[in-house]
């Protein structure tokens, strides 16, 4: 038993869904949240520049005694794939959770993998789910379209911009008959309903986010970490830019109208 | 006469814009660009960010012994206000000259104004239009999702989805009855096509890199410091992150099909 925070990074607040499905699993634990808002995005950057952010992000979090880090970005978990090793507290990206769900879930060992640019480019998902079983069929398609819209509300399904961008992105996965597709950024979630509503009923959608929480949830059972307070866990948030607006757009990715406090930090001291 | 360099930065790649319009006007004059492609975007920081940003990529630029300097980038020019005072050499952003320009074309004295959040937020063009003209009704919008639609490719004026974002975005400005409008930020004109066809012949778009090209020249001339060399210029390129594809994306901002040499800085040593 442990009652240590786990701690929980993104690169901006795509990560809050991750986070959501944590509270939705495990309810009692503590949460501290740094989201990398002054750096965001880390999608489109360089491979070194995306490991020297992501060591000092978990480098923060251990500052505030985490028991657990978890990685909610997928371009971090694609390519700052040596975090594992190199932190004293158990660690998962949302990778290996997400490849792991969806081999379970593919019937016709066909998988899509959507996501941003670096982690497409990085073929994490492809090559992970290839070590599991080298015969499923794994098509891959960046959507660096996808965050901007999320970012700036344009997340209805029945908005004919978001909608097109989906049918853009999506025709060629579609298309290779794929009967699941990971949605491989924590962004995405907030746009699966209008996926869904895009790409019809047949195709199972893997949450990176959920799966991952499911999985540090096991993690935590198996190394007798889990918090045995009977009360409701808190959330602490940081970012690296103003926190201005944050409250707003939490409200979008935690899915909640509770109130936050957030406090903006230096992460280059870290 | 001074054959020394005009040193031009943006938080990006859009500023290149104003530099393919500096070499139609000032062909004979070298250039040395700066990008900061590490830290983009600037549009949606905040403003004690975004002026230690512009204060080091203008730091960058004197170390080339440049004569003057260009921030090509609304954001920086709304924001970081300063910098003409503090720099030992002539600056302009774009704000000055493309409000000038705007305030001479309309003749119903009503401009609409368009560019990123902090632009918009800082009201900096309607502020100083109304210093020229206080009557002036000013109609002010943010567009957050042109720069990703135009970095990701989507620039065709015959893109549905391109189209729709405009005409979202517009709609307001265009219905307020302006006869001109601001493109607050460099990276619009690859888009300018398209927000024609979509709002049609009968309002004047002012191109923010062009006007501050033109004033750049006028400042020169008026200083005494224009080359006088009967060659043509060069240009040298740098960027904060990796230089992987500015070739591409640079010919698209060009309009040309040159071959450009880009070299990778780090910025915070600045």
């Amino acid at each position: 038993m442990n009652n240590a925070p786990i701690g929980v990074f993104d690169s901006g607040l795509g990560g809050l869904t991750a986070v959501r499905e944590l509270l939705n699993v495990l309810p009692n634990e503590n949460i501290v949240y740094f989201g990398d808002t002054g750096r965001v995005p880390y999608g489109t950057r360089s491979q070194s520049t995306i490991k020297r952010y992501a060591w000092q992000d978990a480098k923060f979090l251990l500052k505030h005694k985490v028991k657990m880090v978890i990685a909610a970005c997928g371009t971090v978990s694609s390519v700052a794939v040596n975090l594992k090793h190199d932190l004293p507290v158990p660690y998962t990206g949302v990778v290996s959770p997400t490849c792991f769900a969806a081999a379970k879930a593919t019937r016709n060992k066909k998988i899509g993998v959507i996501g941003t640019t670096a982690t497409i480019n990085s073929h994490s998902y492809r090559d992970l789910i290839h070590s599991f079983d080298p015969e499923v069929e794994v098509t891959e398609q960046d959507c660096p379209l996808f965050v901007p819209l999320v970012e700036n509300g344009f997340i209805s399904k029945d908005d004919p911009i978001t909608r097109l961008v989906i049918e853009r992105y999506l025709d060629k996965v579609v298309k290779s008959g794929v009967d699941t597709i990971i949605l491989g950024c924590t962004h995405y979630p907030i746009i699966a309903e209008a996926i869904r509503s895009v790409i019809g009923d047949g195709i199972t959608l893997i949450d990176s986010g959920k799966e991952t929480a499911i999985y540090a949830a096991k993690i935590l059972k198996e190394n007798n970490l889990l918090n045995d307070s009977a009360e409701k866990g808190t959330c602490e948030f940081f970012v690296s830019d103003t926190p201005d607006g944050f409250e707003s757009v939490a409200g979008v990715f935690l899915g909640d109208n509770m109130s936050h406090t957030v406090e903006q930090i230096n992460i280059e001291l870290y």
